[in-house]
């Protein structure tokens, strides 16, 4: 199940980047879930990674390589090659080195990255023998090729593209998700390659995802989990004739733009994919002190297994929302000040239910499958964006069977 | 559903405290849903309230009053008066007006209590009527009826008692408490009532509850939010012949730890009462650097729906365990000194699946009613245990359904 139409867009080819993909028979299916994405010469590489400190043996290498002016980034689907302590770590390295050998680079120059079931030891001698397929497959318009690869428990392929121009010359940004929760079931969970043929500084280019993912990755939630494998990735060819993008420049500022529209785009599909979802939720919340009040008024509500049982219902119990609220732990919320709206109905005004607040006017915006929920705390001017799905009898049957 | 066999003990009786209830018709069921508890002149009150900012009219009401010596507690089921605005405050202060001039107190030695919808007006005009009734019934022995009388969706009657010796003379400490969650469907949620006729003067009171409650009802979760109403009341008659209690004395030290063994006893029936619980699961974390961190991991654990679906299907999920201490948030977590246990059986060390570790063992302990999961951080010696229950389909029926 999946909230809303999620149709796979034009993916727009990126100068300088080139994928491609096999089947290494690890999730024991027919679809690929090997994935090489090659960058040529001269590009810079930037990647953000789990907070989680049980961080994925691929996560902890790809971390150690992403200094060294990597050029590959080899990827499975269907095994997590998480908590699998230095044996993890032997086999991510094998693989990376296999690659290298392959395309004539080194081993450091390659990023790992694997996403499936926590705990079960990387089939490395399966992954070695495909390599020169997943190489010999490189092109650069295997964008759906390469979406399909990286999926696991996914029911759709994940992907953004948009064409900005910079200095008069176009500029690409085109990118791949995959994930149906922070966390999936015993999956280790999002993982998001982008690739852009912009040209700029990896200094630059890592501030610029960081800020990107801050607004937008880091802005869902399906359930509060945070997986031992996320990782996002951005790859700048500097194939585009366009200008280099330097600090503080009007260009930076519409490149910064178009990458977090991609990095929202992305991550929005991957709540609708929520495991379970039958609704998506924006939590909007305004007039906080400072944002990362607002993200915490937001999470709050998103992470409230009442809140999100009552959407499922298509339930306008304001009460849940409200109680989310008092409970964020804000240093002297006013009560009187703090307006709530489902839609544009206001359900929460001084301190209780909003006097114009019929039950009729909640259950019809309840009735829509995409509900937006705004918090006004009337102390400041800050504002963010958090986006979740709604929790339903799905959600517990698929992460209580996964291993079944 | 409720884990376990949870028959509601020999309460004894608490010299200098009585119980009456009645029905006022506020749920529309042949249920008592007020209850008065009287302590005779000369006793102490010490209460802990919500932390949620949003905290319901009866208990602002209720934080005013406990510096006014109260003398009764008024409680009503059915209704939270929580969202209620000021109208609400008015509600309650009328409440307690009626009951003082029936015993002729005042209304500001009157803590009021209600636990049930929120954002429904107080039905005033049924529970002022009544009221003469609650205090003709009061009685020493009438815990079994008040318990009964504050329950809302609680499936069984909780009770908790224990005498103890303090200076050679018996001291007994009786509570009762209701909640099916932290916070209930759009119910606000867990309250208990605890009677000694211990002499303690009230500042030590309030410190000994305070204690009692970090360790116990701070110390469970069903699903983590936290209600508009909480509180837990403590009312010592000093009707006992027992000493005075004093700070920093071997008796103090007996009172505290009986009163903490009678708090964790009322919360844990609270968890075992969970809202479509099958399973009852101690986390238990040791060697931690502080008592707040081995709270934070143990909560982070409870609260994880994955790791709660997968108690529910009986699944030795030891990923999502490990993910959820990985994102607790700890400072320099060294992965390779955590061990994780179920019942005895080490399922983590050295950052990954235990070497003895097989899927059997797991199952084994796994398929019981009630499990504990112990997590060694080996950076510390504090030690925390959280009780918490599964995620069923059941506990989505019951919060999506509440309404309809």
């Amino acid at each position: 199940m999946a909230v809303g139409e999620n149709l796979f867009p034009e993916m727009h080819v990126v100068a300088g980047i080139k994928l491609g993909s096999c089947n290494a028979g690890i999730k024991q299916t027919q679809r690929d879930d090997i994935l090489v994405i090659e960058m040529a010469d001269g590009g810079a590489c930037a990647a953000v990674f789990t907070q989680n400190d049980f961080c994925a043996a691929p996560v902890q290498l790809a971390k150690s390589h992403l200094s060294q002016e990597p050029r590959w980034l080899l990827v499975n689907s269907g095994n997590a090659n998480a908590g699998t302590g230095k044996q993890g770590l032997q086999d991510a390295f094998a693989c990376c080195a296999g690659l290298a050998s392959e395309v004539e680079g080194l081993a450091q120059q390659v990023l790992p990255f694997s996403t499936g079931v926590i705990g079960v030891p990387l089939p490395v001698a399966k992954i070695l023998p495909v390599l020169p397929q997943a190489v010999s497959n490189l092109a650069e318009d295997h964008w759906l090729q390469a979406a399909q690869a990286i999926m696991t428990t996914d029911t759709f392929v994940k992907g953004a593209s948009i064409v900005i121009s910079i200095g008069g010359e176009p500029v690409t940004i085109t990118g791949i998700s995959k994930g149906a929760g922070m966390i999936q079931p015993n999956m280790a969970t999002m993982l998001a390659f982008i690739a852009t043929d912009a040209c700029i500084e990896q200094a630059l280019l890592q501030q610029c995802l960081a800020d990107a993912v801050e607004h937008s990755f880091n802005r869902i939630t399906v359930d509060g989990d945070t997986s031992t494998n996320d990782a996002c990735v951005l790859l700048a060819s500097a194939a585009a004739k366009a200008p280099k993008i330097v600090e503080n420049s009007n260009n930076y500022a519409i490149f910064s733009n178009a990458l977090t529209t991609v990095c929202k785009q992305l991550a929005e599909l991957i709540v609708r994919d929520g495991e379970g979802a039958t609704k998506l939720m924006r939590i909007v919340v305004e007039q906080a002190v400072s944002t990362a009040e607002a993200v915490l008024v937001g999470k709050t509500i998103a992470h409230s297994p009442l809140v999100k049982t009552a959407f499922f219902a298509s339930d306008a119990n304001w009460g849940r929302i409200l109680a989310a609220v008092g409970r964020a732990g804000m240093e002297n919320l006013d009560l009187e000040q703090v307006q709530i709206y489902l839609g544009t109905v206001c359900i929460v005004e001084n301190g209780g239910r909003a006097s114009t607040y019929t039950e009729q006017d909640g259950q019809r915006v309840m009735n829509q499958a995409e509900i937006t929920v705004t918090v006004r705390l009337g102390r400041g001017s800050a504002t963010a964006e958090v986006l979740t799905c709604d929790f339903s009898y799905d959600y517990v049957r698929i992460n209580a069977e996964y291993r079944t």
